[in-house]
Formats: C-alpha cells, structure tokens, sequence
C-alpha cells in the first residue's frame, strides 16, 4: 500500500497541496500508484434511450435530416432470396423478429424496413453478394455493430442489411512490430481482450467497445478516448480489404508502416460510411500495453484557466499524457441529480479528467505530482482529486462517461458533436447559452479539449421544433464561421448528410460526389448517407 | 558535469556493466544527460555524387525504369510564355542556365529539357497558371526541394516547371493545440527553426531538411527519423489546399484534429507526387518539443538479437522512444575506409542506434539505464556507448546518417528502399549476397528497424547491366514473395512506376488510374510518374 491509497479523495486546494508536501517531506515517490487498468467499456445497448424519431433526427419530413424519397432500386424476390441462401446457407435471415433489431439504431431514433439481412462469414462471400446486387441494383445496407449515433447503421428503407457480425476472426498478430491483421467484425474489445494477453492494445478506446465492430470503427473513422495519444485510424490502420459495389475485392490488406507505391487507396474508406466499398478486414498497428496508468480529477474557475492547465499538462507531462476530458458544471448537476453521482471534489465551473499511461510507474507519478503542484502554485486549479485503486479510477471516469446516460434522463436531447480550435470550444457554449435564453431545460458541454471537439447537448422537456428552430441553423453557422466541424467524430449519416456545406466547400462535396460515382456508378452502397441530396 | 561526461565513450561490455554499476553505487542519477537537440540536417545538395543517367536509372533505353516516349501535349509558345508574365509578372525563368538546375534531380541522375520555370507566390496564381496550362494542354512539372530520389521532382522533356519555392509564408501556429498552417514552399528546416522559438517540433525529420519543402513532404508521404514516434503523414496531415489539374482550388486545409463531414479527401493528395493536384498549403499538426534526447550506439552479435534489443527497447523505453535504426557490419567498414569514421565500440555484426525523446531528463536516463543493463544481462548486446556532449551524439548519428555518402566512394551504387514485416528485413540482405556470390563490390544494409524498414545498397567498379540483371527482379520479387513494399518511404517517381505490380493489385493499380482520370482528366500533372506507363 503506498502513500496515496493511504490519502485517499481529498477534496479542497490545501488538503491536495498538504498531501504533496506530506509526500515530500517523507521522502516518498509521490503517486505510486498500483499498475492498473481502467475498464471503461459499457455496451451501449444498455443504455436505454426513450425518442424514436421514423423520419428525421428532429421528427420533421422538411428537416434536412429527413429522409429523402426512396430511390428506384429494386425489390428483393423470391429468387433474390434463393440465390442469397445459395452463397449463404442458412445465414439469409427473413424472421421480422430477427431483422427488427438491426432496422433500429441504438438509440432508437432512426428504423429502416429491411426484410432481409445477410451474414457472410468470408470476403468471397461478400463478394458474391455485391457482384450479385449491383447485377440486380439492389441496394444494400452494411453494418457492424450498429452504434454509430447519426443513422448511418441502419437502412432507410428496404435495403437489404449486410452484417460483418460473423466475420470475426483474428487473421495475424506480429508480436514485434504490433501489427494486427483481422476481419472486419472482430468486436473491439474483443481485439482489446486478445491483445492484452500480448502486452498490446487497440490504439482506440470507445465507450461502444462492447459492441462495435472494427470494421465499423474503421468505415466511420472513430475518435474516442485514445486519439490525443495515439493519432487518428488514417495513421494506425495500415491496411484494408475492401469489396467494392461491383463485387471486386481490393486488397489494400498492407502489414506495413510504410509503403509509398502509388496513391494510399485505403484512405478513400475509412470514414467513408460504407458508401464506397464493404471492408472486410483491417490491418491496425498496435501500440505497447502501458504499464502505469493514473486519472486525475481537476476543478477550474474559468474556462481560460482549463486551456493554461491543458498548455502546462502538454509540456509538463509530455508523452506520458493520454487523454485530456473536461464537463462544466451543467454536466455535474446532472450527473448528481440523475445518476445520485456525488461530485468527488467542491463545486466548481469547470472539471477536468486527465489519464496518463506510461512504462515507469514511479516516473509517471512524480511527473504527475510536479505538474499538480505547479498548476495550484500557478492557481490554475482550484481543488483536484487522484484515484488509487481499479474501482475510484473507475468512479473518476464515469464522471465523464455517464453524461450521455445522464442527459437520457433530461428530456429530449439535441446533440451536436463539434470540433473547433480549441480556444472557441467554450465560447459556443457561452453564445449558445445567452442566445437559448429560458427556452431549453439544460445546455450542456463536455467532450475531447486536447482534440478540440465539444459534445454539446441541449434539452427540453418534450421534442420541441420552435427550440430546434432556434438551436440550428444557429449551432452550425457559428461552428462555420470559425472554420469548425459540425461532425468531429460521429459522422454524417443520414441524418447530418445535409449539413455538409457548413464544414467542406462546394467543389469537395462535388469531388466526393464524383468519388462516389467512380467507385458507386449505381449508388447501391448504403444510399441516402453521408452525401447531401443535392448530389443525387 | 554530471557522471557520465566524465566517463565518456565506453568500448567494452566490461566498461560498460562497470559504468552502470559505479553510478549505481554512487547514488547518482545515471545518464543525467545535458538537454540538447540533435542537429542533423545536411543539405543534400551538399552531397556530390558522380552518376548521371539520362534515360532510365539504369542507363538503358529498355529498363521499366527508362522514360517513356513523349506524350502529344503542346509546346510551350511565345503568347504562352506572355500569358505567364502578365500572371507572375518577373517570375518567369527562361534563362537555360537559370532552369538547369531544376531540370536535374540531386543525385545528377535524371535529367529533364524544360525551358520554362514559373514562380508563383499565391494560391491564385497556381490557379491561374493551371488553369491556362490545362485549357493549351501543356505538361507542368510541380516542384518543391527537388530532394526526391526517384526522378519525381523534375521534367522528363519539356514539362513546365512550376516551382513553390517562392510560396514560403507560414499562415498560422495554434501554441494551445500545436497545428501549423503554412505554405507549400516552407523549407522544413525553416519549420523548425520557427517551431522551437514555440517549444514545438515538427512532426518529421528527414536528412534533406535544409532544402525539401513541406509541400514536397506532404506530396512523398515523406518517411524519415521519427515516423516511429509521431507516425505518418496521414496521421499528422490534419488538411491542405490544393489546385486541381483545371485550376479549381480545393479547400481542405482544416486546421482540426477531428472531422468527419464526409470523405477525407486531403488523404488522396498525401504520397500521389503531384499527380493529382498541386498541394499550395498545409495544416499539420506539431508535437511538444521534447526537453531531454539521449543517443546510444549498441552491437549485436546476430539479427535476431537485434530484433529482441528492439522488442526490449518497446517495452522498457516505451513512450520516449523516438528512433531505432540499424547498420550492418559492411557499412561499418565503408564508413570507415572512404570516410575515415572509426567505429565507435568494437567490431560487432549489426549496429544499433537508439533515439530517446522525453519530457524529464532523469526518468529517461533511469529508463535508458535499466534499458541497457537488461540488455546487457540477456546477452542481447555485445558493446555499447553512450552520448552525453553534442558533438558525441552528432558523431553518433553520423555513423547511420553519411553512410549514403560512403556509398557514393565505393563504386557504382543501386539503391532499394524495401519495407517488409520486421523478422524478414535482414533475410533479403543474406539471400541477396547469396544470390549475387562475388559479382557485387559491396552489399550493404542499413534503415529504420522500428519501420520495417530496409535500404539495400550494391555497389560495383561501373555501371553493370549483368550486375543489374543478377539484382532485379530478383529483389523485387522476393519483396513480393513477403508481401513487402518496393518502395517504403522513397515513392516511384520516373524510376520505378512500372515496378508498382510487384506491391499493388492489377485492381488497385486501375483504380489509381481512374482516380488520375478523374482528377486529371489531360494528364498534365507530372505526367510519366507514379502510375506504371500501361495505364496511359
């Protein structure tokens, strides 16, 4: 036992800088804290969401998130089906009762009226399907483990549901240079699971983990918790197998960091939505298994404050730093009053939740000590807590990762997912606050600050469109005008497709249309999504 | 002067133990390094080499390296030359011996016949030039550093030269977020120099950097020293601007860590050199500068304790990590007779060169001490020696870096930049000597170990067509066999645009070549490189 599982929570500025000189004095490594590792995973299934919207996100035909017309693919008929059960026995599923799940998305706001979802369980046969398809323009819906948050999982109408679900195998694993080879429905914290025997991990870390599935991770270019460390998947993955709508297989299948043959084709898909091409199977690089992992809880006054203590983390904790979370006080308020959640240290306008994980624990802990210290001696921090053990490192999280939970509980939720330069991304909340008024019952902010990207949520009692109207086009011409995105992590999908001009101009969306048409000449790949309907 | 100045370069494993042992006893903080950063840039040019190949890199009309035959654009005339003034009034070279030098690359082995070098100092200008260029059907040659290595930065005949080296203006740095937004014509080492008045590095390191220019970096998906730490382009790219082969200027140049509002189209910009457009801005993202580097030198007895050095190093060095490149013992003995470099330790099979990068000197110099007994009491390494003063770690790294200019005094050289899964890196060095028996002078291997990453060099007295016939597709091939890459980090230029089949699928080869159409429907844009000539 070591001296901070001895000190516990502290909660006051003095109590947290007495513990430091305590520790001092004593001559002891300061935050030697046990080599443990969070668990932060929670499917997202169990969080039970109660709005179900059928046409759009706002429940309105003329909103842009509506669903356009259905486009003139054909039907599926008896023979379709025959010739499905023929490449795949008796893995062509008609039962209403088991296709109704994957129809919806998980948060039950969008459903699709497919009959039929297929489960290849090897690319040949995803091959056959698209080759067979494209020949009957039959449009077909891909989905992985169906937790994206914009619609973009589920079919719009009766296209028919390619599940990667039984494609979950692990192909290879280089143990020197940490290179993962698998198939695309590998569910993540599967892979996580496998690794860690290894001494590996996945270089991304979703709440969703229990569910999704990397071939899903890779087609929307998930974020999550680990992208300040360990970058982007347009840097880890390494390569992709793709089948295209016509069928053909490419093999992007690269196990190499480097390679400059030609253009980097595996770049077109990721991010793309599944509207380019079916992956079947991803190579990922892997980073080292951390062998010290510690979360620390911070209270700020100002948000200005909370951007100086991230400038001081960066250079005082340097490359041990691996994620920089912050909630505002609206978050809290919620968490305590939904959840029972207690806030772990005094009240405050501001909370930051920073982890580091590095090879040394005591050099991780001295680091972190040196840079507590400086940033109450700099008043940059006005009361903080240290998590010790597995299950208070765990209670510091879900600070941060019961929001959403949270925000079910308040009423009808609008939810935006921005990134901005990092000074403006409490200054939408600000603005956003004084123009709302009274009108909403909360308007929250939390999300990535070392990525830039605010998870901004407003509620209200019921879903209410003179709110709606006042919140967008609003939200989206002030994330414009500061040259930010309106979708830093969870994509377009159906239901943000429209949104596009506020963040890319006219001649990229044009590109991406003619990319579209290359790749897509019939557009049978997951219609209505991630494009605006001005291209169709 | 803390302890390990005063002890100097060790030679022995003895000496070494022994150093380790004395500071241990001491008490002392070991490898208490001074904090300072490596300079290794050398301009290229400062490199004289003496072949000059003005058909293929061969020297022979028949090699998939040699030029093909002109296309049918038009010849650049007098009102052309007019209508370039009036847009770049002053900045339109016709002087032969003003366009000489950007008619030849650096190694002085291609050499192209242009007549015209434009300057633009605007994004508008590019467009305007572009524009007019794509409507007479007149070839441009987009130009940075000139610093390639394969025949992709200058004309093949009498492409226009259209130069960034006047585009040199940085936009915009973001000191919270560290996101850099420059023009294309910025000299990396002036990136530098601009970043560590921040505190800030750029992401990479390359030899070239006193000339290559960002743009250039961007569009080789340039590798160099630190892709191990701070990975790929594509990962730190966060956006560029772009002119289209028809003068449209393409947007992307986000400054943003997160977005994903449809397709990322930047990424089919990184690595396509200037094929698809011509890159005029970019938007990178920049890491904190680290405050504590240490270099150490090491010897193996085999490969395969080189490759647990390095699977030790991952795990014990982890996050501070930053380069681990190799030499075998033939460079070794070139850098000692042609450039008269002593061996640092004693004569070993494989020398390692290990690159720390951190935030607190001590925890690397603990770290790095650990690290080597380790290494040292699982008989891993043979003999070591640490930097501590500047000119020692410069010294160092001088052993890896000029090991390309020994090549230079040892004959007629052909030079391969293999990537492969890391186990097999040093097999294609041994089969490769096996192969070729006594025909070689020299076959020496060097590179980036932590990339996978492998330069395979042969020299000979002369030019040697059977030499040649002996190496190629014997090289190629066996790259193949591993699903290796035939170019890691170098690109395929003039040079090597016909080898892209032995790493890319006849579907992914098409696919690129519909992605040129599309973009450059004329193909005026650095015609003759990158795609292989059976797709013109």
């Amino acid at each position: 036992m070591n001296a901070y599982v001895m000190l516990g929570v502290f909660q006051t500025t003095q109590k947290l800088r007495a513990s430091l000189r305590r520790l001092s004095r004593a001559g002891l490594p300061p935050l030697d804290l046990q080599m443990q590792f969070l668990r932060r995973g929670r499917c997202p299934r169990s969080v039970a969401l109660s709005r179900k919207v059928h046409v759009g996100a706002d429940g309105s035909r003329s909103s842009p998130a509506a669903a356009p017309q259905r486009l003139p693919f054909s039907r599926v008929t008896v023979e379709d089906l025959a010739v499905f059960r023929k490449i795949l026995p008796g893995r062509v599923i008609t039962d209403p009762d088991l296709v109704q799940s994957s129809n919806e998305d998980w948060l039950k706001s969008v459903r699709g009226s497919s009959e039929v979802l297929l489960r290849p369980q090897t690319t040949q046969e995803v091959s056959q399907i698209l080759s067979y398809c494209n020949s009957r323009n039959l449009a077909v819906n891909p989905q992985g483990g169906n937790t994206g948050l914009v619609g973009g999982s589920v079919p719009v109408y009766d296209e028919i549901i390619l599940s990667t679900s039984f494609m979950k195998n692990i192909l290879s694993f280089d143990n020197i240079s940490g290179i993962l080879t698998c198939q695309a429905g590998c569910v993540l914290e599967n892979l996580v699971l496998y690794l860690e025997e290894r001494d590996y991990i996945m270089p991304l870390d979703l709440g969703a983990k229990g569910s999704c599935q990397i071939g899903g991770n890779v087609a929307t270019n998930a974020g999550g918790l680990r992208l300040l460390r360990y970058g982007s998947l347009h840097g880890t993955v390494l390569g992709l197998e793709v089948v295209l709508a016509d069928g053909q297989v490419l093999d992007c299948l690269s196990t190499l960091r480097k390679d400059n043959t030609g253009y980097d084709l595996k770049q077109l898909f990721i991010g793309s939505e599944g509207t380019l091409g079916v992956i079947t199977a991803v190579s990922i690089l892997c980073p080292r298994k951390p062998k010290s992992i510690n979360v620390v809880f911070l209270g700020c006054e100002t948000f200005d404050q909370l951007l100086k203590t991230f400038q001081l983390c960066k250079g005082m904790l340097g490359e041990i730093l691996s994620a920089f979370e912050f909630l505002d006080s609206e978050c809290m308020r919620l968490l305590n009053t939904h959840l029972k959640l207690p806030n772990p240290i005094s009240d405050c306008p501001f909370y930051i939740v920073i982890e580091t994980s590095g090879s040394d624990s005591k050099h991780d802990s001295q680091k972190l000590h040196n840079f507590l210290e400086e940033a109450m001696t700099s008043l940059l921090v006005t009361d903080g807590t240290v998590a010790t053990e597995d299950s208070k490192i765990k209670a510091l999280w879900s600070m941060r990762e019961r929001i959403t939970e949270a925000l079910t509980h308040d009423g009808f939720t609008y939810k935006y997912d921005i990134s901005l330069p990092v000074e403006r991304i409490y200054q939408l909340m600000t603005d956003m606050r004084q123009h709302l008024g009274n009108r909403a019952r909360s308007v929250v902010g939390y999300g990535h600050v070392g990525d830039g990207n605010l998870h901004l949520n407003i509620t209200s009692s019921a879903r209410d469109p003179a709110l709606l109207a006042s919140i967008e086009p609003f939200v989206y011409e002030w994330t414009a005008r500061f040259h930010g995105s309106i979708s830093a992590e969870h994509g377009l999908g159906l239901k943000k497709r429209n949104y596009i001009y506020y963040s890319k101009s006219g001649p990229a969306v044009a590109l991406m249309g003619n990319i579209k048409t290359l790749l897509d000449p019939k557009g049978i790949l997951n219609p209505y999504k991630t494009l605006p309907d001005d291209l169709k």
